[in-house]
C-alpha cells in the first residue's frame, strides 16, 4: 500500500521548519542551515552532496530509511525556489542544479501553471495548480505502488495533515531556536486528527521522532 | 546573583505544557499526565511524593537539579487550582494537600486579592495582584540570595520570556502529543529575545534543552 510520507524533515526547537526572510542567498531562510547539522553529519546526504564520508549511527540510519521505497515527491513552491507570483520566465529549475537528490516525479504545488521540466538524473518536475488532492493522485499514479514523500515546507505538511493524509512523519528536533517562522503544529490539533508518537530516539545532534496516525 | 530560572518544564511536542481542559478532576489537563512520565520516574519526584526508588541518571540529575538552590516560586494562578475569577472563599489551598512540595515562599499571580497562607513544611502561599514585575520582586526579597524558579504554567512563563527577565530554562520535551493548549514559543521571537539553546540530551522518556539569554 503506497504511503503518504514525511521524512527527516527538521524542526527548531520553537517548532519551525525554515528561518525567516528566505530568498537566493538564504534558501533555508536566516539560520536554517543549523537546523539540519545532523543530516549534513551523515553518510547518506554528504553522498548525496558528492562528498566523502559522514556518521554512521542513529541519524544515518534516519537519513538512509528517508530515501527508501519513495517514488514520487510532493514540494510546496518554496521548497523549489525564492520566486513569488507569475512565473517570470523558465529560467529558474530549482535550488539542486542539473541533476536535483530526488530522481523520480516530483510535483511542486503552485497556482501559476508551468510546462513540465525534465532535469538530469530521472528528477521531471511537474506544476500543480489544482490543489493538495491533486497533487497526491498524480503522485501516486506516476510512483508505481512505492510510496509518495511530502519534502515540505511547514504550510504544505499542514495542509495534509489537515485532511489526515499524511500517513506516517519523521521529524528531526534540532537544539536551535529560530524565532520565527512557520510553525509546525501551533493551531493543528494533532490528536484529534488521529496521530500519535510511536518512536522517539535522540543523538547528540537531533531528537528523531516519528508521528503516526492510529 | 540570584537568577529567575525554569526547570523540570514538560512540554509536548506540539509545544503544550499542559493537556486541555484543565479541573478539579484533571490538574494537568485532559492527557497532561503524560507530558510528566520522565519526571514522575526519577527518585527525585517520587520521594517528593513519598515514594520508595526510581530511576537515576540524565532524567534524575535533572530532577535534582530542579530544586537545587532555588528560595522561593512563582506560580501562574492555574497551576495553584482551578478556580477562576475571584475566590468563593478560603477554602482552596493547591492542589497538593497540607505540606507542598515547595519548602519556600511561594508566589502566585493573581487578580483577585487573598491573604498569605502559611501551609506545612516551609511553603507560604503570597497572592500577587500587582504584576510580574512585582512578583520578581518580592520572591527575590524573599528567596535570600537564592534562585527564584517560574513553575509555570505557559503563559506565565511566556510573559517573563517576553521581558527577558528568564535567565535560564530547562525543558523536557515528552514524546506525546497534546492536540490543543497555550504553544510555548509560537509567536514568541525567542532568538531575537536572546535566548539561545545551550545543551539538549536525551533519554528514552524524554529531550532535555537548556535555553539561556545569550
Amino acid at each position: 500500500m503506497s504511503k503518504l510520507r514525511v521524512n527527516a524533515f527538521s524542526l527548531s526547537l520553537d517548532g519551525y521548519g525554515a528561518g525567516p526572510d528566505q530568498s537566493l542567498e538564504n534558501p533555508l531562510g536566516v539560520g536554517g542551515p543549523a537546523l539540519h547539522k545532523w543530516a549534513f553529519s551523515t553518510r547518506t546526504f554528504r553522498k548525496m552532496f558528492g562528498q566523502e564520508g559522514g556518521e554512521t549511527g542513529v541519524d544515518e540510519d534516519f537519513a538512509a530509511r528517508s530515501f527508501e521505497n519513495v517514488g514520487a515527491w510532493i514540494l510546496g513552491r518554496n521548497m523549489f525556489g525564492p520566486i513569488r507570483g507569475e512565473w517570470p520566465d523558465d529560467s529558474w529549475k530549482g535550488w539542486w542544479g542539473d541533476n536535483p537528490p530526488y530522481h523520480v516525479p516530483t510535483f511542486v504545488l503552485t497556482h501559476y501553471k508551468r510546462d513540465p521540466i525534465v532535469m538530469e538524473g530521472g528528477t521531471t518536475f511537474y506544476f500543480v495548480t489544482d490543489g493538495i488532492h491533486s497533487a497526491i493522485e498524480q503522485a501516486k499514479a506516476a510512483a508505481s505502488g512505492k510510496d509518495v514523500r511530502v519534502g515540505g515546507g511547514i504550510s504544505t505538511i499542514r495542509q495534509y495533515l489537515q485532511e489526515k493524509l499524511i500517513d506516517d512523519m519523521h521529524v528531526a528536533i534540532s537544539p536551535v531556536l529560530l524565532g520565527r517562522g512557520e510553525n509546525l503544529f501551533a493551531g493543528l490539533d494533532m490528536l484529534n486528527l488521529g496521530y500519535q508518537c510511536s518512536e522517539q530516539v535522540a543523538t547528540a545532534l537531533a531528537t528523531h521522532v516519528v508521528i503516526k496516525r492510529a
